[in-house]
């Protein structure tokens, strides 16, 4: 809850109050020591317009509609009023008296054989979920080299070849062409230039050195 | 991994074996016993032509773009080739000489004062988006060049910088992981690697002639 910004978390008739002692992450200690505790749904999520459920893959369907998550977290992130989240415990899930308080049940999309999740994977993939963004435009991507400094390498390259003897003047013009249009094609960023332009130098000043 | 269909499980270097005999989900024992391990990265990945690293948040960033998982998990998506999804350990994520052997950084958008995740539950996120609905994949790109090749390349190239003089014993180190990145990071095509490896080979065997 606390990685993806939730801090409103409230336990249904829990078995005992240790989880307020339980080991968290670090920045999660605010979540537990702040949760309420309920004697039923129905008080917990009395000031809630929408509740969303869970299920596994394949339950039982009970008489409500199930929605992949995908789906079920547009639909949710819609809503304009307070939304809760109702998870099950680990061993049973939701109960069909807890589900009957549920306006929409989701289920994550788990392989058919294996379709019980961990509990605390579970909470984590649905606020992932209802934290996601979809357009997330890319990182800006490296800027990229000038062409001036393209040819630069290539003529380089070139001169590498040629005094290693990796190119012979029957193959020096598919060569150039071929290694020409490389250096365009690899995606070298404009501050691997320099780099790469020291590497060649020193390769010919090892050759130079050596004649 | 059971929950979202994957199988093949691989660790490098582990603590002990006994992981083997850790309780799993239902369904998910499989996993744990078909799992192989490794002895480094580089041996795990050497099948693999995508190499998708998760960091946390708000890491330093190393000198590798980071994408949000959504965007990354993208252009994951439309990969045409086996892909490698790298975890760190639970206490200290990936090393910068993990990280060296990624193509790409994914990060689970975790709220800033949180932003470290319990393995598992980033485990789970990761995988869901992996199999979530509604991304179009890319177009197919260039077939991408092995693990074992990229290696292979980073090898060689290291040796050529070694004997060339370019590296000393105090840059050695983050030399190799500048390189080891930087190869990634390049989209060597399948195809270009015997030309790639030839141009090296052909510069050692220069170096050689003339001890």
């Amino acid at each position: 809850m606390a990685n993806f910004g939730l801090s409103d978390f409230r336990l249904v008739d829990p078995y005992d109050e240790a989880f307020r002692e339980a080991v968290s992450a670090v920045g999660g200690a605010h979540v537990l020591k702040s949760a309420r505790v309920f004697a039923t749904v129905a008080d917990a999520v009395a000031d809630c317009t929408l509740v969303v459920g869970t299920t596994a893959g394949q339950n039982r369907v009970p008489q409500q509609p199930v929605e992949r998550i995908e789906a079920g977290m547009t639909l949710a992130r819609g809503h304009a009023g307070r939304t809760a989240f109702l998870f099950g415990s680990e061993k049973f899930g939701l109960s069909n008296d807890d589900l009957s308080h549920c306006h929409l049940l989701i289920r994550i999309p788990t392989a058919p054989n294996t379709p019980s999740m961990n509990l605390g994977q579970a909470v984590a993939v649905c606020l992932y979920e209802w934290v996601r963004r979809d357009s997330e435009p890319l990182a800006r991507a490296i800027e990229p080299v000038s062409g001036a400094d393209a040819e630069h390498l290539t003529l380089m390259l070139l001169d590498v070849l040629r005094q290693s003897g990796y190119t012979n003047r029957i193959t020096a013009v598919s060569t150039e062409e071929k290694v020409r249009r490389w250096v365009r094609r690899l995606q070298i960023g404009r501050r691997d230039a320099p780099l790469l332009l020291g590497i060649l130098r020193q390769i010919l000043w090892k050759f130079s050195a050596k004649d």
